[in-house]
């Protein structure tokens, strides 16, 4: 018995067999390892969506493999890219298009040691040059799963070289009564439309109230442990469940309150001690 | 080679990671033990919803621990809990909030033998308040799944504090023509628009018409089978899949043609034998 | 270690439990064959999509059994069968309706080499006659998948007898100027909005640009070997990777761009070599 296990991330959504068929590649390619779907629910194309998914579910995966297609570029000349990580305590391989997809959550789980670029199979003319996912990314996944070496799938590259993402800017000013504005950028809306911004939860470590202005709220709002110290309904922030700062309501949508996207940005006031 | 499962039963959503984090957290504290989706797609908050879901799949799982997670007091004082049942052939264990959300599927399999509250594992601070399912009882599904015992997960409460939900009523009244006029409620309407009532299928045993009023409708309505005994498009009503009175339009959706949703009641009218 | 498979494809959906009650039923039967979820997105009744997509899916599927259900004729005399195919290097057994919906997989597959009608287990009368998934199905699957042989789950039916839909028809004519028009059907629309045509690929190899007409367009567009050989935001034509004619938009959706639906026509004028 195996505590191994190949992590699915795509933009493929369920509708469509796409997800069916790289289980499928998988059971033949390593059929001894279960596969767990951590998300077919990226938005289509949406990378840097795909990438912060895969960045918040990283420091709970066990040892395995990653396999994360959100490819709008497939087709292209982007490189389809296996990456080994420095730590093995969690997935020791991502493998996934070189478009940034991969960068952050191989960051947070240690960094980088070595990459390949993907070594494509025979070219079937009949396959047609439209689902990678298939058959260049979930072939290699499997392979690596089931036991295969980096330099079995590809040929090196400097780890240096692959893509990586801009990161999203979290900017501060000092006001004239001595608090603090910082401007964070709404990063993941959850089912529960609760808002998570590009910030670290340590920020709240020393407030009680915060002023938070977005596009349709300028309110003072509590600081809260969990969202039962919150009333039903009020609107609060707390330190969610990956470390960040979010914007919540008890049993209630903030991003519907607020009308904010992710992208949109997000005001907070107060007495901030410690700066992003 | 085991028959054992873990059943998951979340108001998550699939587009999120969170799914995909509680498989694994599964796959590092029972790898061995597959995974088994009931449905995660419970309207957030929806205690009552879920339960009932969990009631109508639980006579048909097997061995192994349900994993349920519909829980708007996350953070709050409410208990987690682990619930073990006297028949074991089908799950032996439940484990989550103390809501109301386990007790209808531990009734109907056979009831609780004896109960535990969770216990927290170190809290860490970068982790906050939010996510229990991933937190508290995943670990506690895991740990049992994988051959732990109650007292392992939890200390001994008591049965009969845990919390129960209040069960949807259904009244009856005898008409001066001698037929009787039931009002139940609505209790789900599935993904064909079919419309399960609150009210055990025995009820239709020795009636062939019944007169049917809800919001939009007030209609003479065959007592069939099966669809298949109706017209294409013919509003009737069956014994369904799970025992209940349904209504049901053959190949449509009966809940648009009535407009009904789940809690608005329903009264049928007719010259039934058994009252329930 | 197997790598063998249970793969199912319904029109359940994923909000109500029935998906999993199916994998409890096959985890009480099947307990060792893991199961692989295709699709349950099907739309409602919609027997020729499922047809489409499993057909689509089973050149990609190793050993197993196909479980199959979309089935607006549960509880009419329609019949539950067991389709054993010719080769064995793909899944060996389908299992579903007798209403068409396995009949293409299994002709791509090799074709036909012989079938049952299910035997259907003492009725309980409790469970309805609305979830031949569970109640018939499930159980002959798992049977199936278990090692059991096609007589021990059903009586011999003649394969010619089986249901088959009609075929989705190409027409074509030459005009004037030397060119040809085929008029083709929308087969399939996926998340991103690419249209694939009941048509095959090849028909494009010797064509550079194709004259495009449907609903809201009429447009000379190119042949593409790949999405990123068109501009962002460009109409294109290409062989999809189930190597049908596709119509596509880079980065966009063609479906909204042309607005067609599955079963709407679509003209393309061209010097098209090789007629369909």
């Amino acid at each position: 018995v195996t505590s191994s296990r190949i992590y699915l991330v795509t933009d493929f959504g369920l509708d469509d067999e796409f997800v069916g068929v790289l289980h499928a590649v998988l059971a033949r390619t390593a059929p001894e390892i279960p596969v767990v779907d951590l998300s077919h629910g990226i938005v289509p194309y949406d990378v840097a969506g795909g990438a912060a998914l895969l960045a918040r579910a990283a420091p709970h995966l066990g040892p395995g493999v990653v396999l994360a297609v959100v490819d709008p570029g497939v087709g292209t000349e982007r490189r389809g890219v296996a990456i080994e990580l420095v730590d093995d305590t969690g997935p020791r391989h991502l493998v996934g298009p070189d478009n940034g997809l991969l960068l952050e959550a191989a960051a947070s789980l240690g960094g980088v040691v070595r990459a390949v670029e993907l070594r494509r199979e025979t070219r079937d003319a009949a396959r047609g040059r439209t689902f990678d996912g298939r058959d260049l990314f979930a072939p290699a996944a499997g392979a690596l799963a089931a036991g295969a070496s980096l330099p079995q799938v590809g040929e090196a590259i400097a780890p240096e070289t692959l893509v990586a993402l801009e990161v999203a800017r979290v900017t501060s000013r000092e006001l004239e009564d001595g608090r603090v504005a910082i401007v964070a950028t709404a990063r993941f809306i959850d089912r529960f439309g609760n808002v998570a911004l590009a910030l670290p939860g340590e920020v709240l470590d020393s407030v009680r109230t915060v002023g938070l202005v977005a596009r349709d709220e300028d309110a003072l709002v509590r600081v809260a442990d969990a969202f039962g110290d919150l009333e039903p309904g009020e609107l609060g922030l707390l330190r969610d469940a990956n470390d960040a700062v979010a914007v919540v309501v008890r049993e209630g949508s903030a991003a519907s309150r607020l009308r904010v996207a992710v992208g949109d940005r997000v005001e907070l006031v107060g007495a901030f001690g410690r700066l992003p």
